[in-house]
């Protein structure tokens, strides 16, 4: 084993060694049936808590709340949301502005609790009744037995720490940050890294998921991956068995179709690894080289994305990435029109660096695609390996001022 | 084996039955060594001939005249290409165009030669001056061992008859004709009737490529299927071995990329079942769903293609859809801009039937996807399978005015 599958791989087990060995007495079977009457002998339900807020934090926990109403049976009606507390001015040009109320800032969580909407990373987006906005914490992780976390790459750790020990132990996890963290001494999981600190199982949700797309209910598909360990502390019985089945239950909806698999770290370096691509798709088009141009970049990305993956990861599958929701269809809608293929587009058209580009396109913030072509780059280099990945490898060089967009071709 | 795949089957062999059962006694490697230390032994040859000179003929001509140029080699210079003859009257805006030479219509075979420019079909575009235009189809196959077929699907069996017993009896064809031709009985791949028809074999090329694009210059790859029985009429010895590696001779350029295979039944059918996801893509679009719900349709979309093919075809590999050229990265062109996509789009925008605007958008001409769409129902229908193709029945019972376009996202 090379030490960057080592290094990948010791992250993965930590992730699963930190819960009790007790064996697991619940039928390990997913099918529906089983499912179903192991479920009528439970007295029980689970308790949902979604932690962040933000556009597509917001997003998802509409689509919980939906779900543990119409699933009455399995889950407890009421999903608590983890606000991040800051004070919020609505404008008068809401249609629930009343003067008497609204007229000085208030906090977001009560807004979000009257309202039923938020209003201000989800304006516009009616949320269901049951989803409770809550600026604790520790209150909002209470009892939960599912818990969902959708908060941005860096507060993932101080999150964690915040309600260690503070939780369910036989409570389980599903990530929805998307991407992973890369470093020259290997690669982390945000599914890995919160299972470790709490010491339970997380799995990990990514696919073609526009925020707001899913939050208007326009059809997407969406890939979650959960492969639990038989090592973890025990799920007590009067509870439903959470299973494929559950999982698919609590965020599966007419709008967003859910397929679930078992590799968790193919699921996240799609996520991380298409915004590459789309920048090398977006270089493609500034060029005008036309949709032939476009269509081989991206297909030669999905193999170098899969390759990325069988090389470093143990667990990862070839088909999640050339048949899942998470690759294929993510690389797709991302090289349409996401913000690291119009930034590129922009450079290339404008003869400008990236960065004053996406200064000026996102207002300070940076793009997603430079940073990880820099960090799977180093990665990359200190095991030897930047000449396996041509495409990733010219992408790094283009940003770096060391090749040019016209060297595309000659990779791939 | 069902009917239906002994039906499709029934079609391959025959094309491999109509030769010789003589064995081949050159070596089956097409490992690049190995094939170079043969060449050096050889004393002749290979001529070749292109049969059809539109736009994609023409461009097709183009990177095989300049591929003998360069592969001096193994290839004679000359590439004869057959024009189907008719009169064309040079515009008085041509660079070219001298009153004395040009004020009547003159052959088009003529102007080529004299132009170097298929005036007609791909105006503005340089051909090399080894590609010889040639009205006599007799004429133009003549003594060639390497025959590109570049027709109208409508032509391919007349064009056989008119050429069969005049052809070299050890010739090889690459087919670059799009699609299959599917009816309730069975489907033809274009390149086994030309094998059946001739007596000799047929492999097929097909992929992301805009032929205006390509005769640009602008960067492309492409598959060709390659997979010849051991029952041919032996090449003789002192021509070079036809294998992967001379194929890519002919074919590769620094601009249009060619990857090998052998599944020749999964490159044609590529070409064909993308138009049906075409259409539900540009449905899509035209509902204003988003990025999301295109790419989820585009994902399901290259997996019942793959269905398809690997149900009804022994030779067909999963990796043909998701992984070449004449899959994937087809699918992707065709459903960013292609003309079934934009018709599609545009039926659902106006609220018109598609065949209102395909008639104004094609200037008369037919969309392929419809047409496709209709015949894989009556293949599907007859034999009991159309609920294993949920997108591509909805597709055609959208066109049929049975199913609208709100059904799609249940049925994926």
């Amino acid at each position: 084993m090379s030490s960057s599958r080592a290094v990948a791989r010791l992250s993965r087990v930590a992730g699963h060694l930190a819960a009790s060995s007790k064996p697991i007495s619940r039928p390990s079977s997913s099918s529906s049936s089983s499912a179903t009457a192991k479920m009528t002998a439970t007295t029980r339900k689970h308790k949902v808590a979604i932690i962040g807020s933000g556009n597509w934090g917001s997003a998802i926990a509409k689509i919980l709340a939906e779900n543990t109403t119409q699933h009455g049976d399995v889950f407890e009606s009421e999903v608590r949301m983890w606000v991040f507390e800051e004070d919020y001015q609505l404008p008068s040009s809401h249609p629930s502005y009343s003067p008497a109320e609204h007229s000085s800032p208030r906090k977001l969580s009560e807004l979000v609790n009257q309202l039923h909407e938020n209003v201000k990373y989800l304006p516009g987006v009616p949320l269901p009744p049951n989803l409770v906005a809550d600026p604790s914490i520790v209150s909002a992780v209470k009892d939960a037995s599912l818990l969902i976390f959708n908060v941005p790459h860096q507060f993932v750790s101080k999150i964690c720490d915040q309600i260690d020990g503070k939780i369910l132990p036989y409570a389980r996890a599903i990530s929805c940050i998307k991407g992973v963290d890369v470093s020259p001494e290997g690669i982390s999981l945000f599914s890995d890294v919160i299972g470790r600190k709490l010491g339970i199982y997380c799995g990990a949700l990514s696919g073609a998921n526009i925020a707001t797309e899913v939050a208007l209910e326009k059809f997407s598909e969406t890939t979650i991956a959960y492969d639990p360990p038989g090592t973890l502390t025990p799920v007590p019985e009067e509870l439903p068995v959470i299973n494929h089945d559950l999982w698919k239950k609590l965020f599966h909806r007419p709008y967003f179709h859910v397929s679930m698999i078992h590799d968790v770290a193919g699921t996240s370096l799609g996520g991380a690894l298409k915004n590459v691509v789309a920048l090398a798709a977006g270089f493609v088009d500034g060029m005008g080289w036309g949709d032939n141009a476009k269509a081989a970049v991206m297909r030669v990305g999905i193999l170098e994305m899969r390759k990325f993956g069988l090389m470093f990861f143990d667990s990862c599958k070839s088909e999640t990435f050339t048949e899942e929701s998470c690759g294929v269809a993510d690389l797709i809608t991302s090289c349409a029109g996401g913000r690291n293929h119009r930034c590129a587009k922009l450079s290339v058209e404008q003869k400008r660096p990236i960065e004053e580009i996406e200064g000026e396109v996102l207002n300070g913030q940076k793009l997603q695609g430079t940073l990880t072509a820099k960090e799977v780059n180093e990665f990359l280099k200190a095991r030897g390996k930047e000449n396996d990945f041509p495409l990733m490898t010219v992408v790094y060089k283009i940003l770096m001022g060391e090749a040019n967009v016209e060297d595309i071709p000659s990779v791939i």
